[in-house]
């Protein structure tokens, strides 16, 4: 089959590199974006070199910033004595729906699994025990994903964390919200059965 | 709901110009692009610049080219007496795909819908009167899609290429190969029966 003229053909191979993005959808892609204005695809191009550009990790939590702390940690009314523990930076912001959550974070930047070669020292463990050892902390929330690897992360964190007198606490298994148990699977309903609570 | 931070953001709000592309499309391809080697977002920058810069109309058929005259235009190997009319660029290489075809092609660039204002001045369609009032073409096979407005588009076509003796055709309707009757929708298995052939 013919393909299509180079400059098309590079940006479908761009947009393949996408998740979940095949050579249909990519073609749709490029089509589309031959299609936006030359301000717009300006814009885009700027956007895509920014994120490389313009971000920067914070310091303190290891998520991302725009530069130097960023604003949650630079945030004096957010609760120093709290750190909410998630997998991604981009977990910060869904953790941010709990709008009732007013504490700190910490990016480990992934999940212990060191049968792929993630081992604690390929995470940001080290400056999370920095932060919890240098003192003020009283919980460590971790928002680990409810997968083997996050399991795993989750007992290694509670164990090394042991010695600094902090409470840790992992988020709560169960069915969903509004969840019909029917639907449930079988690992999640014997959690929910589990971590049942009297009423 | 706290927000990403303003280059992701950007990014974010780029993405949802693609077609089919919502909020969390968006934000799972932005969070794909920040784990990009800084080169290949580079090339992914350049390729979205580059659709708009390098590519042209080709002169003769109205579709892509990477400047001056498309490969199939300038291909002396190809038929000039038979012109496949398409409606986008894309279309080209769909029907390229039918490798028995050997003549051109004429990118209409869209299909007549007047009620939306697009009318035959909108389309390139002087173009190919022009290509076919030049002599040397005998058949103009339409490839216009099976849509209200291909079905329009084609009988505006036949119409006005009428005067110049050139033989029109259209691409059939029917059922598709390997497709079972029972999962046909009425129209088509109308048209697949109106245009039932011998055997």
């Amino acid at each position: 089959m013919a393909d299509y003229i180079v400059p098309i053909r590079k940006l479908i191979d761009a947009y393949r590199r996408l998740p979940g993005v095949g050579e249909k959808t990519a073609t749709r892609y490029a089509f589309a974006t031959l299609n936006l204005s030359p301000e717009e695809a300006e814009l885009f191009a700027d956007a895509v070199i920014g994120v490389k550009r313009d971000i920067a990790m914070c310091p303190v939590c290891c998520g991302l910033s725009a530069g130097g702390e960023c604003d949650i940690c630079a945030d004096s009314d957010r609760d120093p004595s709290v750190i909410c523990v998630v997998e991604n930076p981009k977990d910060v912001t869904v953790m941010e729906k709990v709008r009732g959550y007013r504490g700190k974070y910490h990016v480990l930047g992934g999940a212990l699994a060191p049968l792929d070669g993630i081992t604690p020292d390929k995470l940001h463990i080290k400056e999370l025990i920095d932060r919890v050892s240098a003192g003020g902390v009283t919980e460590v929330i971790i928002a680990a994903n409810a997968t083997p690897q996050g399991d795993t992360t989750a007992a290694y964190l509670a164990r090394v964390l042991e010695p600094y007198g902090v409470k840790t606490s992992r988020l709560a298994y169960g069915i969903p919200v509004g969840g019909d148990i029917e639907y449930a699977d079988d690992v999640t309903l014997y959690r929910a059965f589990e971590g049942r609570r009297s009423l």
